[in-house]
């Protein structure tokens, strides 16, 4: 079987890492959002990208959720008495790895062959791919102003009611090379339980992408369990949007893309609601604590779409 | 007695903090080599400013004689794995300073105002200038080709039979803000015991330095010591060009430039040499192994200083 993962940062990390403990490596790819990627101190910095590997790696840090497990801070400890700007983390061996993509970047590669190397020296099995090697930023409608979607994100901690969202950059994106084969070739499609509107959103606006997706086993997995967000702001930004942020409110969002969507046990009551938005519902433990669990979850998930298939 | 000293990398350093230790900080200024910056990983980076600074600051590696004590080098070994270039030796914050210099050269700041302001961040009290703001770069000529200095120095060893130097850029290259008013108000001029070809001779050949030394103490000290430089490829160099390397030959390199030369005990047959050459010599011991040694160093030049000033 199969199966290409769209994603986005902590949630759709740890669901592509369950896939890929189950699946072949060469039957998986992750296709990941860079609309949040930033330059800053002149290094290209790709959040989302950086979380996918590091996590399929196993090296990523899970009590932080971003970052690599054991990192060091005498970098950013030392930029800090120099007086430089220090609201962006940046551990000492996270910095190698913005470093070194942003010298091939510039030396004229591309995100997607710079991304696949990279991960292939991490160990990395799967195929991981940006979703784009165009520039596509977010950008964030807050009720005062736009802000760049790192500045909404991690300097004013998502504070800032959102007002909407803007994607710089989409309407001239491509598709990374190997996203539309993969997409092409795949017996399923996994929505990972990424951000709707700043994670997923991105990578189905790109040109050519959503289309690629029809006559397909689309599944989808809720980011939101119990009216909550295990992780990031999908539950406020759902409610300053004028949504009730819920497993049902998900569904709605992705109507006429999902074919399936899991939603939390915690949330049953929402399945005649998943159903009315056209999508089959089922309901499955979807919190993802330990390693064990994300296998659990994408056990239910493949299975999921081989009776939606079948 | 305010004084100027002329520097390179770690000899010079070392009798800058020396001097650092009996003068009072506005009393003392460090001019810098600047010509073997250059960048890397997007980063400009100014050897010999930062040791200087480092020196200056008690912060430096006198084991290595160049970075700082108690570096940690997980950036570095991170990108070893990563396979990105690790010829240039980056300490994880060492790494912080190259940093905040580039951005704030990128914001449109001058090398001689950021280095002054990062130094005093570091507690240097003396005044640190590069020797210009522009941009130079010293290009070895080599028996085979002409090698960018770094590469030179670090990714070859100093190999390379050398045929010459070429200052690029020197030409259009101004003092940076302040180096000629401290020569102006300086009862001394030092040059320090810095390698001459490629870190004293690129300081007197921008554009307006060299007779700004017109009617000065000025007091050289040798870096050439029985024949061997302490650090560094001044010997071989030396040969390389023809001559013979001696404290001696140290005095004919700098004729019509010193007034005195400092040259070890060792070399006191060089003596009637340095006279020949026109400059007045004395003798001391001029090897700095521990920081009472820079004073003490410092004490003597700045005594011959004061005798041929009387």
């Amino acid at each position: 079987m199969k199966v290409v993962a769209l994603a986005g940062g902590v949630g759709g990390a740890k669901l592509a890492d369950g896939l890929a403990q189950i699946l072949a490596p060469d039957d998986f790819t992750v296709v990941v959002n860079t609309a949040d990627d930033f330059e800053h101190l002149g290094l290209h910095i790709s959040p989302d990208l950086d979380t996918v590997v590091y996590t399929l790696a196993g090296l990523s840090n899970d009590d932080t959720g971003w970052g690599r497990a054991g990192e060091t801070w005498r970098f950013l400890d030392t930029l800090r008495g120099l007086g430089g700007p220090t609201w962006f983390q940046l551990g000492d061996r996270d910095l190698a790895l913005h470093h070194e993509r942003t010298r091939r970047l510039a030396a004229g590669e591309r995100l997607s062959a710079v991304t696949g190397d990279l991960g292939r020296r991490m160990c990395v099995k799967a195929t991981v791919l940006p979703m784009t090697d165009d520039r596509v930023r977010t950008m964030v409608l807050t009720v005062d102003d736009e802000l760049a979607f790192q500045r909404y994100f991690v300097e004013r901690h998502c504070e800032p009611p959102v007002r909407g969202f803007r994607f710089e950059g989409i309407e001239a994106a491509r598709p990374a090379d190997g996203v539309l084969e993969a997409l092409a070739a795949a017996d399923a499609i996994v929505l990972c339980p990424s951000n709707p509107w700043v994670s997923l959103d991105p990578i189905l606006a790109v040109p050519g992408l959503r289309p690629a997706l029809g006559g397909k086993v689309v599944i989808g997995v809720s980011p939101i369990i119990g009216g909550q967000a295990l992780k990031g702001p999908a539950a406020k930004m759902a409610r300053e949007l004028g949504i009730e942020p819920s497993a049902g409110a998900i569904a709605e969002h992705y109507r006429g893309v999902l074919t399936g969507l899991v939603i939390d046990e915690l949330d049953v009551a929402d399945v005649p609601r998943v159903a009315a938005a056209g999508i089959r519902g089922m309901t499955a433990q979807t919190v993802m604590k330990s390693r064990a669990d994300r296998r659990r979850l994408a056990n239910d998930v493949l299975e999921f779409a081989r009776q939606l298939a079948g």
